[in-house]
């Protein structure tokens, strides 16, 4: 009997655990957010009878006395430097989200119990703001880091809030810290919005008081001499993600233990580690990228194909733009030039067999990384099982699907290609 | 072909992916941890050519001048709050651990890009230190958790060190604050030792800067009225550690995704999840404690089961003493009173429907939690697909192992019970 339900829970694996799946889409799904909750109190006694959500509108200035030069743009190393000013909005279970404030950059001040520091309540987000040659500047599907870093802060239990409120206060940080954002292409602001829990006790639970703030850091292009196509390694050693775990969701607890993975593949000669999953090794993600691949099938079409987001894969901003571009040229509603016309996009699951199979039969046309920091990271080689699989890559580092989506993303993302994806923070 | 190499990998599931176990084992045996580092200097420039480890002998102590009264011990709320003084201990990668010093409690002052708040890089421990009738002091196999804080510590890339030496200044730190260990029967004082990544840049990487730091919570017994068995939901929703993930370490990213879990435990009517693991619903873990359970065997014999140390389940020293304990009892070497010697101790995987089986079979004799916090936590029921399985328990809320056991081991800690897992904080 017992091995009877062995074998029946054998028949149900992961993919197709709809219960598991089903409770996890209704814990997570954007309309259950909470969105714009208005700010009642009692007419009578002034109480709040609903916490207040993050009000834009009460936002307080505190400017620096001691604003710094910007270094020049070639000194940037990724994530070092920071701007004059942050953003900070505190909250608390009794009274909600605090009175946001942009005060000068500094220390936090933060008791040794707070629960961020034992239990790693954190989430984050990461977002570029873009200048163009006129001044302008914009950022790329902010409503997208908003959703989603709402959407993590309710997996671990942090407060959720108005990302709509909170937008419009990481404008106004942008605007007043605006001559950091360098000038020269494919350079950028890295806008960094975190939140922790602040509890001061060091139980397990819901955190009583939570942190949210926001810091900015000038950054350079990813490749400044064109593109390098990376080495991965398919690490069958270590998993990032697992089914019913947080692999879907922008929390701190998905970084820390990828940082010795890293190490190990770097050892070995590999840029990054392939994640793969189960025994079936399917392919996952990329070092802290989403990934796709790209076999040309028996008929000649080329199918661009990424995991699925069953809950193991992250939500990426890029990843939904490729995937979004490449289905409106496939559908014929926005065709993209040098693409051919005879291209399928799925969201399905990719083993190591399946692209190890289309190598050997020449099938195999390209794959690569998509990520905010890089925008598209090609790869040349995958180290698995002892073996080297070579993947084929253009004189320019690039394959014929990347090399295509990768000019119209960058294109929208600095306003050569007008689209509604570029948020204007407009000026004053 | 590419259905052939499936197979083959559904063949051999986790349990027995011996490649991966065995770099596991390479890569965090307790041999290969770096112990007594001795710290050496070019006798010509004065300059280390090994960095320092923890140097006990040249801590630094700053009194408190504003020493609080320890609150009444009835009035005590497990963690929330924490006595006069800390230790703290920074390291860098250039010049390794610095001076410890013993300093009065207070709030750390962190850049806000500090790599523990965006990326979750925090180890920590918990232990308690007893106060006996006659005043003495003493820690229950604190070199446990020294050997595991440092195992954990190089799982996330943070800096390892000298646990003995760590330990001795603990000792130092329970010396000065020793007016806070409660003296009531069951009561404690419960010492928090966390190790967080400083380094003050968002790149995800082993951090150049880090602070241990220790704090001291007096905490009351988690039974104040006797025991109270516990109800379980079996969760196939959530997982708490994967393979290849971080399940076997003790660190922050194991807890913030376990708060969401708990509340959706709680909201159906129980007190904690259990965890399974993939889709045989191998137990794992309860709450955030390890977890045992008791067969009687065809034959009349007491199996006493945990599942093994396969990378997923915590080293937990309560969970090793209860394995000593009975196997020291089943071996006859050290027998204990009123517990059958018809005993059998097994490390071994355990599924859903082995459990359900006994249940049914009126087999199953007990379930229960073990951990530092709460010593036994015995369970008298599990939800598990829509069903409620009742377990046994005795009037005084135990079953027959966990009882003898746990009056042995508590005698252990509290001393009552001469055994060298006591370890004593000397007066000085």
């Amino acid at each position: 009997m017992a091995l009877a339900a062995l074998r029946a829970a054998r028949r149900a694996p992961w993919l197709s655990s709809t219960s598991s799946r089903a409770l996890q889409r209704k814990l997570f799904s954007v309309s259950a957010l909470r969105r714009n909750a208005a700010v009642t109190r009692d007419l009578m006694t002034g109480e709040f009878t609903s916490l207040p959500d993050i009000e834009q509108n009460r936002l307080q200035v505190v400017k620096s006395t001691n604003l710094r030069p910007p270094p020049p743009s070639s000194s940037l190393v990724f994530g070092q430097v920071f701007t004059d000013h942050m953003l900070m909005i505190p909250w608390s279970a009794t009274n909600g989200w605090d009175i946001p404030k942009i005060q000068p950059y500094g220390p936090l001040s933060l008791e040794p119990c707070c629960t961020v520091f034992h239990y790693a309540q954190t989430v984050f987000e990461g977002m570029k703001a873009y200048r163009d040659g006129n001044g302008k500047v914009s950022l790329f599907r902010p409503d997208m880091n908003m959703k989603r870093m709402v959407n993590s802060a309710k997996r671990i239990a942090l407060p959720t809030f108005d990302g709509d409120a909170l937008l419009e206060l990481i404008k106004e940080l942008i605007r007043i810290d605006k001559h950091w954002i360098p000038q020269e292409s494919g350079y950028s602001l890295y806008v960094r919005p975190t939140l922790i829990g602040t509890h001061k006790a060091i139980g397990v639970g819901p955190p009583n008081e939570a942190l949210l703030f926001v810091i900015c850091s000038p950054v350079g292009p990813y490749y400044p001499q064109g593109f390098k196509p990376v080495a991965l390694y398919g690490t069958t050693e270590f998993s990032r993600a697992a089914p019913g775990g947080t692999g879907g969701f922008k929390l701190g607890v998905n970084y820390a233990p990828g940082v010795v993975p890293q190490k190990a593949a770097a050892e070995k000669g590999y840029a990054q580690n392939l994640w793969l999953h189960g025994p079936e090794h399917y392919l996952t993600e990329v070092g802290t990228m989403n990934m796709f691949v790209v076999f040309k099938k028996d008929n000649g079409a080329l199918e661009l194909v990424t995991p699925p987001l069953d809950g193991m894969i992250l939500p990426g901003v890029t990843r939904d733009s490729v995937l979004s571009l490449a289905r409106k040229h496939a559908s014929g509603k926005n065709k993209l030039d040098g693409l051919t016309s005879d291209f399928i996009v799925s969201e399905r699951p990719v083993t190591m067999s399946e692209v190890k199979a289309a190598a050997e039969a020449n099938k195999l046309v390209e794959l690569f990384g998509a990520g905010t920091a890089v925008v598209i990271s090609p790869v040349d080689r995958i180290g698995y099982l002892d073996e080297d699989m070579l993947i084929p890559t253009g004189s320019d580092g690039m394959g014929p699907v990347s090399r295509v989506i990768y000019n119209e993303l960058v294109g929208r993302q600095l306003g050569t290609i007008p689209s509604e994806w570029s948020v204007t923070v407009s000026e004053s």
